[in-house]
């Protein structure tokens, strides 16, 4: 029965999935209906403002829901929206058992749709894949709780943990297969953020440089703006770019960028950028996904304050070498073994002739 | 027909394995004799002065060799030892044709038995499964064709390179699984390797803790003996310890370094150690593999000097930052991408909760 729950859950998972990139601000939820070993219905959510996953399954199946059992990847809802409540729709169609991948990851309205179905004398069943189902939306599910965004530092590096060269070359440490999955992560991501340092070395685009691609707003960190005002994130108008600076940055120079259409954020810190206050912002201006594709000193901030949710690394497997080559993450680092960074959930897997590490760090 | 030669020849593979470790300082071989689509004779050379593999599977195959045809990993061998060159051994037994591996590695005598054979109108095919084979002899291979040992380099590495905290702290970066897998190397190994400095901050046994294990002779790299006579490596007594100096080390710490049973060697290097010069010495020495556990600065030098075979890395899935933290490579390092060291024949397998990546250095 265990067996028969996991299979028509992965479908509805599977069929949530179909409408990835195109449900923001919702997030990705599938439905899929099963009446006497048979699927008589299936839905998926396709767009804000149209119907939840749920009423698309109920109208695909008709008179065939009555008495017949739905799995759906997030917990139906309970509010009052174009379409109505799913749980009421749900009770109204006679369906006789719900099986829910997660609750509503919004501790407000959690377990009310569940509430409703089960006050109707509906037998419920929870957390049935529940660890996909979050997976699979979880930058929606960090944006709702904390709103601010779900954050990813991503890393392209050797072997030996070097992101370039000790004179700084880095052109390039992992193969095409790599990159291009690097540029697939900006079309997904709703901000990209690096260093004033990365600016002023290399002077990137930091653009999604894919077919149709949409391009991240791209976030500098910069406590005393020290960025050129020829660079070309300034100056290329390809993307937004906003600065972040610490509490007071130097009147002139913000002026500066403001007259070119840059947006500056001074933040709470008082000589550096603070960070949880810039997760804050970003928040406030709607962005629920940043990408970090900082050098080791900034990724290194990110880690110091414990605000990464989650880690990817292209590995090439090759040697850099130099005591004076920089690692993707510097700063000062633990002092104990035990102190040691872990990650749960990780994958690794071949890309190219690279390795794709991701993992979900574990902070105490 | 192609597919049953590597059937065959991996099952002489497999046989010749059974043996690891005990045939020294011979190398591995298995043999396989089939007639008429019948396996008639297996054999595997088991120990120096005892029968080579061919000479196993006649015997068990007795007449019915005759007409069939043998599957051997390494090129039979064309001298006058204990039991006769096992070419003449195959032409006597009526074999009708051979399907060989790999040639014997060793330059003045490669290809000998091969001419024997197709003297005498055998049949002779080469190069099935010719990588395998020589793979499972890379130590024989190494020591046979440059008289020097077989390097490989180990270290144990968090996914940012580093072995150690920025305060040296490294108890333990990997599991207990690859810890272990370390200490089968070492028992494996002829000797194994590490730089003062290592004796100074650990003061490590360098043994093989593992049952029955064998400890490897114990090679200090200590261009001025600095090492201290108190160092567990020195007074233990559990192996051999060797210390590798440059040309003219202080004669008072020789001579009390030797008055305590430990040999001293001067290398051609000035102010270093020379390790072509040391792997030269060591080659002397009848030892045909060396473990390099250096730190960062010792694998340096190896790297710089071209002298790794392989790589052997443990990579726990953590983090500990840190731009004072040590890597595994530091040195000078490598200035423009294009200069990376790849690697061919790359494994990477899950051991424990950590990764074991193989490979062998593409040296230019």
């Amino acid at each position: 029965m265990k067996d028969h729950h996991e299979m028509y859950m992965n479908l509805a998972l599977q069929t949530a999935a179909a409408a990835k990139g195109q449900t923001e601000p919702n997030p990705l939820v599938g439905a899929v209906i099963v009446n006497d070993n048979r699927i008589v219905g299936l839905g998926a959510h396709l767009r804000a403002g149209e119907p939840h996953a749920e009423i698309h399954a109920i109208r695909m199946a008709g008179e065939a829901a009555r008495g017949g059992t739905i799995y759906v990847t997030l917990e139906p809802c309970s509010h009052h929206g174009r379409t109505g409540p799913c749980a009421e729709a749900i009770v109204k169609a006679g369906i006789s058992k719900v099986i829910v991948a997660a609750t509503d990851p919004n501790p407000l309205i959690s377990g009310r749709g569940i509430a409703i179905l089960q006050d109707a004398g509906i037998e419920v069943e929870v957390g049935i894949c529940e660890a996909a189902s979050r997976r699979m939306n979880e930058v929606f599910n960090t944006f709702i709780v904390r709103k601010r965004p779900f954050v990813t530092m991503k890393s392209a590096i050797t072997l030996d943990g070097k992101i370039a060269t000790s004179t700084s070359h880095s052109k390039w440490i992992t193969s095409e297969e790599a990159r291009a999955d690097v540029h697939r992560l900006r079309n997904e991501s709703g901000a990209i953020l690096v260093g004033v340092n990365t600016v002023l070395k290399d002077d990137p685009e930091l653009t999604t440089r894919i077919a149709n691609g949409r391009n991240p707003v791209r976030i500098i960190l910069d406590s005393t703006l020290r960025i050129p005002l020829d660079a070309k994130v300034i100056r290329d108008g390809k993307a937004d770019t906003w600065v972040f600076t610490s509490a007071n940055p130097p009147v002139e120079r913000r002026e500066a960028l403001e007259s070119l259409g840059i947006r500056v954020f001074a933040t709470k810190g008082i000589d550096t950028v603070d960070l949880s206050d810039l997760l804050d912002l970003l928040g406030g201006q709607s962005i629920s996904s940043l990408l970090v594709e900082g050098g080791g000193e900034v990724n290194a901030s990110f880690a110091a304050s414990k605000l990464v949710d989650k880690l990817i690394l292209y590995i090439a497997p090759k040697l850099i070498g130099g005591r004076d080559a920089p690692t993707f993450l510097e700063g000062i680092g633990i002092a104990n073994m035990n102190d040691a960074i872990e990650f749960s959930d990780i994958e690794l897997s071949k890309l190219g002739v690279d390795y794709r590490f991701t993992g979900y760090p574990k902070w105490q």
